[in-house]
């Protein structure tokens, strides 16, 4: 074999240096939420902020463009992960020098800015007053676009790309349309039965059997942690050193299933194929492939009725006596509500449905700032039949926005459909998994995603990877089947 | 005022850029050692490689050396601050380039190395199997130190220059010689009295002891931790973020004292003045003088007899019911030994001192690597009285030969005696603290520290800054009046 072009060694380098600086990165931000003393706020947002710029010099220099042009040409010489890091390497690069360094730190200044008014505003229950900063983020988010967009792509479609490169609003609107479309009468039934009994578990109890559930799963000492934050989630700092995040804070069992939905996530980077690590694809593909690893741990596994008596017997192990049809119970119910984190499985994907159309006419410009609250609370009318009492319950409940981020809502929703149609395709491949279940063997369910979903890491973008594995695009229909046979057995 | 000269600018941001790397590379060692899970050490060490060659480049930059030239002839018209920046980024910028990077390379390569085979050979208790691996660490510090040296510095010089600049071996013999000459008898007078009965303290009990004297020396939540580490040490994350650790494993006080000493470490750091962060002075100005201050507080405020009814009383609360006496009869118990890390206050300087004879003798080529462990057991008969049994309890004691580090050792014993200087300083200043200590009133000796140790920084290196703190140089003087204290009392 002939040796490799010393281009491919040079860009290898580099993006071996990038990988690592992204996870010294997460590690700083995974200990700013779970381990750093207050005060060390300051001087961590100047670390962040440095490593940030270092990392897109790097990552935009002129020297990735000059070996890219000596490979290109090449490409069909070497071997096939090669095409693809080259492939994906100069869609990074030109990525990171279409935004003009100016706007960049323009959009990142509005960004903090507007999360600090958005919490006060929110606070203070008061869009008015956070309607300025929030035309300022729409704004840069638009010339963002603008910069972002290849020959003929829209605005709302550039966004989209950061988070998931190949999606497209006219994708999303197709299967959000089918959402909007066959949910709310299942929610309407949902809503007119009678809620059951919270569950008030300790949160020692809680604690107990989230480490125990975990350790069922795969979890151990030797390459996990678990942490308490504020808001659960997962860093992943090296191929072998996964940190999760819950939070117990009510009765219910809302850390345990944030506990195995970030399961989901950590096993993604950590399937992804060893010989990716330290390169531009040995990672996730995309957040709705990555929210589909998380969803298909919490809904298909976590909540599924077959796996309820394993839950059952580790709180009730850990001194809370419960039986496996009050789990489900617990883990199935369905309510229509107006805050979308703490939403269930059939209305969770409405919330997104909305903040979907929202954003995307905002960005368009279909949309004013101003009349945004007016919109939000026709739209939880209309998708889910609930009344907005008042903004902070409403528009002004997610960070998102004021943070200038736009695009990023519609992988939640994705994650769940992507999440049913690998489960359906799972199942035909392994046959039911609901004997395996019961016993807690999931070995052959982290297998079958680490070959179809995983190890390609960046290799194939969202609908390449799901057509791989399933044999279809993306869906709703699958998802649609597994909330329809919810709201049949409630 | 005129505006500052646009090098100046571009110099403080770079070296701000420096200060975040150095505080990140300190939080991911810091990490390594308290939170990380084993399987992560491979990618952690990529990462902290990655950082490491990014802070290099950066730090010898040609650009640095542009802007000194053009900041240099205008130094006088500058503020002291800047013109003690700009001197100091000479110097560091010029020791950063001096050394070849194909040498750093082979330094790090070969100090991983040599500790690899060092932890095999002292299990092993097997110098041969470590003499080749020393003698290429003695070799490629001869060769770093020929790179680094001034002209007419001898080799040793130049490498204890990396830890203390302006230090010469020449000044560490004349202290240390003291040293080796006052010290041994009383040694040996120690050693003819009875050892006292151990004390046998329940790890909680220590745990419960440590939290509430680091909380009477100042430490809160706000701005500090304590965690647990196989060996204690300190991580400065940022001037509000500083985080210590200690180990509990036995029934001795060695985890308070441990704590203790740390926090000496961690407040240098944190009162160091403001207006020096995120430049090349907002540090710790010397290996010597960081040691000087974790030992004052261990050696003078831990070990004090006015302070030792503090520390029973917290004994006490947490269920370890004790006098003082016996605390101070624990503390300040003289015991000739073999290992260095659990010597005494008296006996700890010999060990270092005959650390310092060997290894100036293995740079400047007076002893051969295979005459060391010979050398080693003479000098420890010679200074400590003691036999050497076997090389594990020997030469092959201590990991840092084996990293390669030579003229490191020399500061853990002038931090004893700087420690000593500083505190017959503050007591003249100050008045006599033993009413203050046994009230736990430790402020005033925090604030003189403050003033007269801290805020300089790096804008004084050690001898200056004594002279400026004391009014007189390094001296053996105060510290052999310390210890005979402890013998005469003893």
């Amino acid at each position: 074999m002939a040796a490799p072009p010393p281009a491919l060694d040079a860009l290898r380098a580099r993006l071996a240096e990038l990988a690592d600086l992204a996870d010294l990165s997460r590690l700083a931000a995974w200990d700013q939420r779970t381990m750093m003393p207050p005060a060390g706020g300051p001087a961590r947002a100047h670390q962040l902020a440095t490593l940030e710029r270092i990392a897109h010099d790097l990552a935009g220099a002129d020297e990735i463009g000059a070996w890219l042009d000596e490979l290109e040409p090449i490409a069909d010489t070497l071997p096939e992960v090669d095409r693809d890091l080259v492939r994906v390497a100069r869609r990074d690069w030109e990525r990171t020098r279409r935004v003009p360094v100016e706007l960049a730190t323009e959009v990142a200044r509005a960004a903090a800015e507007g999360q600090d008014v958005w919490q006060e505003a929110r606070a203070a229950c008061d869009f008015s007053a956070f309607a300025p900063a929030l035309a300022r983020n729409v704004e840069l988010a638009r010339e963002t676009a603008r910069h972002l967009a290849d020959p003929g792509q829209g605005p709302y479609d550039a966004l989209l790309g950061l988070y998931d490169h190949g999606l497209t609003a006219e994708r999303v609107s197709a299967v959000f349309g089918r959402l909007a479309e066959a949910l709310p009468p299942l929610v309407a039934e949902a809503a007119a039965r009678p809620a059951p009994a919270p569950l008030e578990v300790p949160v020692d109890v809680q604690r107990r059997t989230v480490e125990a559930i975990l350790r069922r799963l795969g979890v151990d000492d030797e390459g996990w942690r678990l942490d308490v934050s504020a808001h659960p989630f997962t860093a992943w700092v090296g191929p072998r050193d996964t940190r999760l995040t819950t939070r117990y804070d009510d009765g219910e069992l809302e850390a345990l299933l944030a506990a195995i939905h970030e399961f989901g996530h950590g096993l993604y980077e950590r399937q992804v194929a060893p010989e990716l690590a330290r390169t531009n694809l040995g990672a996730g593909t995309s957040m709705s492939v990555h929210e589909s690893q998380s969803k298909l741990w919490e809904n298909h596994v976590g909540r599924h009725p077959a796996f309820a008596p394993v839950i059952a017997a580790e709180l009730t192990a850990a001194g809370f006596a419960i039986d496996p049809p009050a789990v489900v119970a617990a883990l199935r119910r369905v309510r229509p509500s107006l805050i979308r984190v703490s939403a269930d499985e059939l209305t969770y994907p409405l919330h997104i449905v909305l903040r979907f159309e929202l954003e995307r006419a905002l960005i368009e410009g279909g949309l004013d700032v101003a009349d945004l609250p007016a919109a939000w609370n026709d739209g939880m009318r209309r998708l889910l039949g609930v009344e907005v009492p008042d903004d902070a319950h409403g528009v002004l409940q997610d960070v998102h926005w004021s943070a200038g981020a736009f695009g990023y809502f519609p992988s939640y929703a994705l994650g769940c459909l992507i999440a049913a149609q690998l489960w359906e395709r799972l199942e035909a491949d392994l046959g039911p998994q609901d004997d395996a279940l019961a016993a807690a063997r999931v070995e052959p369910i982290a297998a079958w995603l680490a070959e179809h979903v995983h190890a390609p890491g960046r290799r194939l973008d969202t609908e390449p990877l799901l057509e791989r594995a399933t044999g279809r695009g993306l869906e709703a229909e699958p998802f649609l089947r597994h909330v329809g046979a919810i709201a049949a057995a409630g």
